[in-house]
């Protein structure tokens, strides 16, 4: 952790500090509202991911904007949220071994709290954990609807919701229909299609699930990339995008169509440059402990004839065409490569509306990993 | 940070909730030890690199293992160490900015600080510190012996070094000549050939320097992957190596040749298999925040038949051959691709002998990025 404050209210930004990671609040409320408005009319439940944010602050913001609750990857994200007092939340995840479904039932004693499974042992898991601890869990059958990662087959979606049902001590919830590896497909008519695609997973195994005579009541997933087509679709009814308020290059990198909501870059990682050895060659502050590059390099706000060649630990190089000036001292703000994991690298996040800064949000769930 | 304690001292390893960042300490001793003996004869300066660590405990038993004091690559992180009472630091960086110098020239009151340069400008900027603030520094000129990222040209070591010199409140300590492209260079012959160039180049830097009149008492560098050839080169004499406690995977899938010291794996990330959707795929708890992936994806430590095949935040994906056995709740241990930054995603280090917790050692400058 930083051994000393990150930054001042009222310090201008251009007096940060360098690397910061910086939330310009006007494109952030920008984008909160964007989303509202995309979602209010549509009746569908908003429950965005906080894995994104992992920070209380942005969570009650996002549910006074409306969102029905927020979404955690992990259970001591949401013990985090939980005791910042948000008091719905689904950990979109299954919770497997016995300190973390300790810690589960512990949590579920704070806030509403939804699980998902994907395999009879994650059934017969929250069974003892419900009976031992007495809580109350809603419990989502994750179907692979499309990106391959976790879930059962649509078609065996009915056998899975029977058991949470004939449990007496769960709750079955819905079906969590997330299909990632489509959020970043890059152009528009193919997400369409790959929720088109989505959607009609989803509905098998709803049907399957009714065919056994039991209801439907949540039927949750997308994100940022997708979530207009899973909100048109007339068989999700909850959505869960994440990166929205921040934007990052990698979404900016989509293209956008007709019917698509874009959202602006709210989050930047400010740096300074440090070193020019070399004619075309600029070195910076921000290298890979400071902006995650699983997602490509970042980019580089509206600057031109400069690009983020390579990172190392702490070095980012840029790459210059001739011509461009860049001096020692001379400060960038980077557009992360990818949101998520450039969050937690920070514990605090700087907001700043022209310049200067208004607030410190702490990041309090950062590095909360299990 | 995790809500609540990241393990018990006594506890079993099999009994951990993941993912969890564990030090085997028989291994980092063994590490400690192959290092001391390597180095020791030659007469050369150990100063190993805290910033794979970033680690109090660790800088303090290397201390005491021999080294004369660490590198950080970050004033905040030199700030932390200073704090917990390392006495010599090289920060092998340059410093730029009006509020770093200032939290230099602080940590240069607790510490013996270097730093380095490789511009005129840095040099302005270090006077007016050393003058304002009343403090000594180190300084270092750092040469771009090969790596292409920051540093001079040999040839112009001696007018840098001149300015250090005649400022008459620096003290001119040395050059840094560090080649880090060459520490993953697959081949030992050619890891040996890079080395060699870099060697010579340091000598024309030396030489430059020396032709001024002025000694250069310190050439420093070096790191896990080449050490033994600055070792051996007869112009470094301090040496800089970091991931040789710890060891990744990208270290592993170097190859040895005679002369090179191989380390052991003893950082490792325990992962407990959640979801088994397929079957020739197993998904984990440890996704790209709980192991970097700037090197490639981790490897599994011990296990046949399977493999990392990619990450998604919060979810790592293993391809599992015909017969290979990943039950729900089965635990792995993973090798980190890269430690330096997979590190730096965690609060503690669980210290284990004989997979009981004998120790967690706080990862103190953990995000200290400025």
């Amino acid at each position: 952790m930083l051994p000393w404050k990150p930054a001042r209210i009222g310090q201008s930004v251009h007096d940060l500090d360098t690397p910061a990671l910086v939330l310009r609040l006007d494109a952030f409320e920008r984008n909160l509202e964007r989303m509202t408005r995309a979602v209010s009319a549509s009746g569908m439940r908003l429950r965005p991911h906080a894995k994104s944010h992992k920070c209380p602050a942005i969570a009650h913001r996002q549910i006074q904007s409306g969102a029905v609750g927020i979404c955690c990857q992990k259970v001591s994200e949401a013990a985090v949220f939980a005791a910042s007092g948000v008091r719905d939340i689904l950990i979109t995840n299954q919770i497997v071994g016995k300190e973390k479904l300790a810690r589960l039932a512990e949590t579920a004693g704070k806030a509403r709290i939804g699980v998902l499974v994907d395999h009879p042992a994650h059934v017969a898991a929250l069974i003892e954990t419900a009976k031992e601890r007495d809580v109350r869990l809603d419990v989502y059958v994750e179907v692979d609807v499309g990106g391959g990662r976790c879930g059962v087959a649509p078609r065996d979606a009915g056998a899975l919701a029977q058991r949470i049902a004939d449990s007496g001590v769960l709750r079955f919830a819905g079906l969590h229909c997330y299909h990632g590896t489509a959020q970043h497909v890059r152009r528009s008519g193919d997400r369409a299609a790959a929720i088109r695609d989505a959607s009609g997973q989803a509905l098998l195994a709803r049907t399957d699930v009714e065919s056994r005579g039991m209801s439907v009541e949540i039927v949750t997933g997308a994100g940022t990339g997708t979530f207009v087509h899973e909100r048109d679709s007339g068989i999700y009814n909850e959505l869960q995008p994440g990166s929205y308020i921040f934007m990052d290059r990698d979404y900016g990198d989509n293209e956008y169509g007709d019917g698509d909501v874009r959202f602006e870059h709210a989050l930047f990682v400010l740096a300074t440059v440090t070193s020019r050895p070399a004619p075309g060659r600029a070195v910076i502050d921000a290298g890979l402990k400071a902006s995650s590059m699983d997602s490509g390099m970042p980019g580089i706000w509206r600057a031109k004839g400069m690009r983020y060649l390579s990172a190392s630990d702490e070095h980012g190089v840029l790459a210059l065409e001739p011509g461009i000036a860049a001096d020692i001292g001379d400060r960038l703000a980077l557009v992360p490569g990818h949101c998520d994991p450039t969050v937690n690298l920070y514990d605090h996040l700087i907001c700043v509306l022209d310049d200067v800064v208004q607030d410190v949000w702490p990041i309090e769930a950062r590095g909360a990993l299990r």
